[in-house]
């Protein structure tokens, strides 16, 4: 039997910050039929609230050091008003939004980092993703929005990257449907010169980026990001794209394509 | 055929804010065998980190004036710590529980209040619970959680009473279920005597209410947990129970049993 298609976009920081851009997004999103999940961060709105409750925020190489008071200020943040925020503007456009953390419905489990180098703290990384439950929303007409909290089943929640939330999702639902991962972000995609928001690199390979890791073309966030598109693929997700948010409504604007 | 029983369990700000307490109930209220929702409050905590912002709290009988920065408090804190601190420790208890706002999967409606001689800001009166939906999360499993947030349908989330949002769910589902509302606090039951503690009045009928409301001794926040109490009859539901959080183990302990 041929697999229905579903859609896991994943939206980053600076669309949620924009509100005029989250709302259109969100709007293009609501229209698209059939299955779909969708993923966001929210780590701005995380450290503007620290900030203004004085709690210091520490980051190492992009990642949160979390705190049990940072901890609770990112739950505040990306489950609290950034995820229902956005539940409650899909539902305003007939989108039937569930908004969950990984611990709701136990739908995503993780462990805390083992302290090596770096004590990250509160942070989780994905042992587990309950794709039978995202299914079980989905037969339900509902489309689950996930802000990037797990727990470890243990009581303990945890503050977990949004591309690995968005690349573990997608790997899990690859038995039940054909699945696109889409990473939607404020550039066109990846940037062979980031001083050149034209220079998209329409197509990478495993191959060519190898080549692009190693000469430094790829760095810093993107890095992650690209590790991610590729955990995805090598779990048999079937697409994977990097692009700009309005690559939802209009699949002929230049931007990235991943592929092993 | 005879219908399943269910239980709608709300619990307040004092049993939140006390860790120990808190935890002991969850256990407790994990153990109970099948179909179960919990609804909690969560004010302190809201105000708590109001002052912490230096946001200004105004409550007019016992009600939160709700300003657009007053719901986003309400949301961080009820929707986002709250809920999730008891979802992720329900978990640890094997119980599959869900936390929701109203606007997930559209669960509660509710429409801005109108000002009459207060303006409440963006608080909201429930319109409609959908119970199929609540129905649809209990046949997969699911224990649903909720925080007294809502929607309006239009993109506003709204804070709403969380005795009315438990009194309002109880009485949606009496045509799938045989259902039990229990209001679970710090003390045993209404109190004749506010002074004394063990003068609990462990039977209410709509007479009683009448004579006891006119005689003051229900007064303040006890008169709209009444009426809660006392609407939720009216619709059908078939026992109500305003009791200490112990009750939900023990059915033997002094209580306060509500009747028409």
């Amino acid at each position: 039997m041929k697999k229905r298609k579903i859609l896991v976009a994943k939206i980053g920081g600076n669309i949620i910050e924009d509100k005029k851009a989250l709302v259109s997004f969100l709007e293009d999103f609501a229209r698209i039929e059939g299955p779909k999940v969708l993923i966001h961060g929210g780590g701005k709105s995380a450290t503007q609230l620290a900030s203004r409750l004085d709690v210091k925020t520490e980051m190492i190489d992009g990642r949160r050091i979390t705190s049990a008071e940072n901890l609770d200020i990112v739950v505040m943040t990306y489950a609290g008003v950034i995820n229902k925020k956005i539940v409650a503007e899909l539902q305003k456009n007939n989108c039937n939004a569930l908004g969950l953390t990984g611990a709701d419905a136990n739908v995503v489990l993780a462990e805390k980092r083992a302290v090596q180098f770096v004590d990250y703290g509160y942070v989780g990384d994905v042992i587990q993703v309950n794709a039978e439950v995202i299914n079980g929303f989905i037969e339900l007409g509902i489309t689950p929005v996930f802000c990037a909290v797990t727990h470890d089943g243990n009581g303990q929640l945890l503050n977990t990257n949004a591309d690995t939330v968005a690349s573990e999702i997608a790997a899990s639902l690859v038995n039940l449907y054909n699945v696109s991962l889409f990473y939607c972000f404020e550039l066109q995609g990846v940037l062979e010169n980031i001083n050149d928001k034209n220079s998209i690199i329409e197509y990478i390979d495993s191959e060519k980026y190898a080549k692009l890791t190693e000469s430094g073309v790829i760095a810093d966030g993107m890095l992650p990001k690209l590790q991610n598109c590729f955990d995805a693929l090598h779990k048999n997700v079937n697409t994977v794209h990097i692009a700009n948010a309005s690559f939802i409504k209009d699949k002929n604007i230049k931007h990235t394509t991943l592929s092993l």
